[in-house]
């Protein structure tokens, strides 16, 4: 009847990441069937202040590494933003999916009893676990990965709605 | 430790819509300061194959009533996709809110047993409770917020990330 914290999170990230190497795929075989630089996509945000591809991908990882930190004692990998490809990218998600699954199903155990301070400027929000993972770590998880289908939709790859929805199998 | 069905759906929908209400009256006040007639707002999309702004609150609203219609036995009000106006859109939402509100909590305390049947075209996939939430619903859900969001900052509406996230204390 309930779910984890444990279950709601984790693998929902390692579902989100295998979603996101094969939009990679898609935009990659895309490139070079047209013949167009492979770093156009790579850099391509929908709009000045909105972070490129790449970044949505960053941040989609650090995103899923924090959920961890903040609601663990667990020491997270660090991983500086310095993706310029999509070998880097694919990478990027390799290293994030290998830590996410080297973790127990017990970690986020007692994660509803830590609270988390999240700062945005000279604002602070102070959350519960629950809130934090409901408020905060999926919604932004799943902003990057819809914003980076959105990204190659808006940019002309043949992808669609099932392709950022994935296989249920999975 | 755990959270029920409801507890990771309906508040989180509602949460949603109100996020969605707020990124209307960004995008209301933007039109009427730059004289814009706001039916190309509500029209606008990322991609020709994609949903305009009006369809994702569509979507949104839709996925919401799905979850409940396809785990419970609740009968879920239909709305016709007839919105061509910002004010049309906010009555869709405070429709919908108005349904997700009058949800007892316990409504989905049987849903992880329940199966629910997905159709792509010829393909179907049966998925248990839990991974029709995980997989499908919360996903979606997300997507088309993201994607609003997404379109209205790709059109200049002054807007930014903490808008699509939303107050910690809703």
């Amino acid at each position: 009847m309930s779910l984890s914290m444990y279950q709601i999170s984790v693998p929902v990230f390692i579902r989100g990441f295998s979603i996101l190497s094969a939009l990679i795929a898609k935009a990659e075989a895309y490139a070079q069937e047209k013949k167009i630089d492979p770093s156009v996509l790579v850099n391509a945000r929908l709009a000045p202040d909105m972070l490129p591809f790449a970044g949505q991908i960053q941040r989609a990882s650090d995103t899923s590494k924090a959920t961890i930190g903040r609601l663990t004692d667990v020491k997270t990998p660090s991983f500086p933003d310095e993706e310029t490809s999509f070998a880097d990218l694919k990478a990027r998600i390799a290293n994030t999916v290998a830590f996410l699954e080297g973790l127990d199903a017990s970690v986020l155990d007692s994660s509803d009893t830590r609270e988390v301070i999240l700062s945005f400027g000279p604002n602070k929000a102070h959350l519960g676990g629950h809130d934090y993972m409901l408020k905060f770590a999926l919604p932004n998880f799943f902003f990057h990965i819809t914003t980076a289908h959105d990204i190659l939709r808006h940019n002309g790859v043949p992808i669609g709605k099932l392709d950022y929805l994935g296989a249920y199998s999975n």
